[in-house]
């Protein structure tokens, strides 16, 4: 039987693994020791359970029962353990204890329990890497390009961790054994939480672009450079920061759930009485449709484009990632209704903001989303926080699907 | 007589001392290890032109010929030695190199060359402490406060080039051994280079007015939190950017050489995919009328305050510093103004939009400043140039007129 108090406790355990206090947050950057230390801990509560399990050249660990082979088809389930600097309890642990407890409370459930490495893209400044690596739509060398804080690759960073270039392209996914992945996850959107919705099933997931941008000015004296003279790296930024808020309010107003954001920017040289010579942003943006990712696209680079050249601060702009906007599989929605059914709940259907390694999986295996309400809508916030009973209410969802 | 080649061989003995390489900048934050080589270098310059030495209890070195008692009515000029991080060659500089060669030409000129410690205001958040500690504007207490990147406060930091909070009581500015003070200075803005005048004598120094402000958003995913359920600490800081600049060409179009400036901003968490949660940054405001100061600092106030509640960014705003207009002394522009006729020379009449350590002195000592022309105003920034012969010529001027 499905235990609440024991996925409390392994959620406890994980958040014990975090770099900085938990009054601060929980920070588990990808291939830290404290990552290591709780996907360590998974993995010896797998074994307990009587798992074998194998870590792919991705660096994703796979367990599942003795008792079938890795050839055997059986259902997959998992989500990532890396968190954002400063995050919450909930964001991808739930996806990996709810698997965990379906095997503890049925030892002999066809399913295999996945963490996959790096998902936040926070560590390497590029999201789902495990999941990308894995159905190969990222390639070795691209792993090899792409850097943490420390300056180390990909492959560097993840040697210690299983993550192999050398092995890749023997260990790539194969769809044979698996029926299908389910992924469980918390909302971190107020949607459900808002209409008391503590579970729903997500049959499609929001797309994504992101641009690393720099604007280069001129530095000089805050003092005696006359307002009229200055190629102000920072106001240019600013400018765009805005009018790119003004651009996702109006988008969303066509097709809803559609967002702009600016997370992370850098001023150089940072004095307080310098004008900023360079800014170096980020922009994040996420629409449910394609047509409406080509759409933002254009309006994005063209506004940029226009507020740098009206400024004199020359632009450089990189579309540094394209991810299309995701149905996921009805079929499987239809087992999380009926499974849902039988406790006699209507399970309500829901689109995902945010990206999730089922959007990677999404096309080579039949592919489905649980979720469970945040509080508030917050998330990658140490206050983030969902019920513990509605956890559990998923997770039995979840060993109903798998046993079906 | 007065050597261009030994001052530019100064310069470039300064330069030499940096924490950083050539191409990217001159950066000697104050108590570093370069800052102190650089002292050292014109400490030893000026002993073998026969100079005694003393550090006072702010840390501002003093030179002047062996054969004046400390007692004895002579001129003092000087300027700073530390720079803003990856600034330029002449910024304090020159008005160090200037004096020096004035008592190598003449080492029996009653000129007392003096390195004000700490004027730029990058080491500490806080400009020219080594003037205002020394004329008892700030005390030992409130250099306790002040804190470099390392956690260090003033007197920590300084404990080993001369500084010490226990002395600076019985070793305070008094007026008794000076006749007045000149400092030479690079102009750091355009106005002269535009308007072909190398040299110019400065009148009145703009007042500056600093603030740190610190919003606070909500954290949150930036898939899953739509466009209007966000408390977005960077918006919120870009409108106030962009609001301040409308500001700034505001008040300039009421009153020339009005300023507004963000220089330093600094987002939390600044992940890529975060809404961020904080934002701190600094206004850095400077006018040439108090009047101008204390409109301006309403409408500051007014601005980001406004732009705070309307976002539900909660504020804190903290007026750090607050430095009146200063007018200098007009006998002693006088005093260049002859200099300069006798070279055949019309002096013109400047104001200074930057702060300098003169303005610290004027309240207490006859004070006047003498500006060279910065090539198209660039300043706080490794291309920063001032011509050889200019230079030159100022020390000239300085020359004669503490001989006149």
């Amino acid at each position: 039987m499905i235990q609440a108090s024991r996925i409390a406790a392994d959620i406890e355990a994980i958040a014990s693994q975090s770099e900085v206090a938990p009054a601060v947050g929980y920070s588990r950057p990808t291939f830290s020791l404290e990552w290591a230390a709780a996907r360590d801990y998974v993995i010896a509560e797998a074994e307990k359970i009587g798992c074998a399990i194998r870590i792919d050249a991705a660096g994703n660990v796979h367990a599942r029962p003795k008792q079938y082979s890795w050839q055997e088809s059986l259902w997959l389930s998992g989500s990532h353990i890396d968190s954002v600097p400063t995050g919450g309890k909930y964001d991808g642990v739930v996806g990996i204890v709810a698997p965990l407890e379906v095997l503890r409370a049925n030892p002999a459930a066809p399913l295999e329990l996945i963490i996959f490495a790096e998902e936040e893209g926070t560590t390497f400044n590029l999201g789902m890497l495990g999941s990308r690596a894995w159905v190969g739509t990222l390639s070795a060398h691209q792993l090899a390009e792409v850097r943490n804080k420390h300056g180390q690759n990909y492959w560097q960073a993840g040697a210690n961790y299983g993550a192999s270039a050398d092995r890749l392209a023997d260990d790539i996914f194969n769809s044979a054994p698996y029926r299908g992945l389910i992924e469980l996850h918390v909302e971190q959107g107020l949607a459900m939480w808002k209409q008391d919705q503590p579970v729903a099933v997500v049959n499609a997931i929001n797309g994504r672009r992101q641009y690393f941008v720099t604007l280069t000015g001129i530095p000089n004296h805050a003092g005696s450079t006359q307002m009229a003279d200055r190629n102000d790296a920072l106001v240019g930024a600013a400018e765009c920061c805005v009018v790119l808020e003004q651009l996702g309010l109006e988008l969303n107003r066509e097709l809803h759930h559609t967002v702009v954001t600016v997370g992370r920017l850098n001023v150089e040289p940072n004095g307080i009485n310098v004008i900023p010579g360079r800014v170096r942003f980020v922009i994040d943006f996420r629409a449910r449709t394609d047509a409406m990712l080509v759409q933002g696209d254009h309006r994005i680079k063209q506004l940029v484009s226009q507020i740098a050249s009206r400024r004199g601060v020359p632009l450089e702009l990189d579309a540094s990632e394209a991810l299309p906007a995701m149905p996921l599989n009805e079929s499987i929605c239809g087992l999380a209704r009926a499974a849902a059914a039988k406790h006699g709940i209507a399970l309500p259907t829901v689109a995902s903001g945010a990206l999730h390694d089922a959007a990677i999986l999404a096309p080579h295996l039949p592919t489905a989303m649980i979720f469970i309400a945040s509080r508030d809508g917050i998330s990658h916030n140490p206050a983030e926080y969902s019920r513990i009973e509605d956890i559990a209410v998923a997770t039995e969802l979840l060993t109903e699907m798998v046993t079906a």
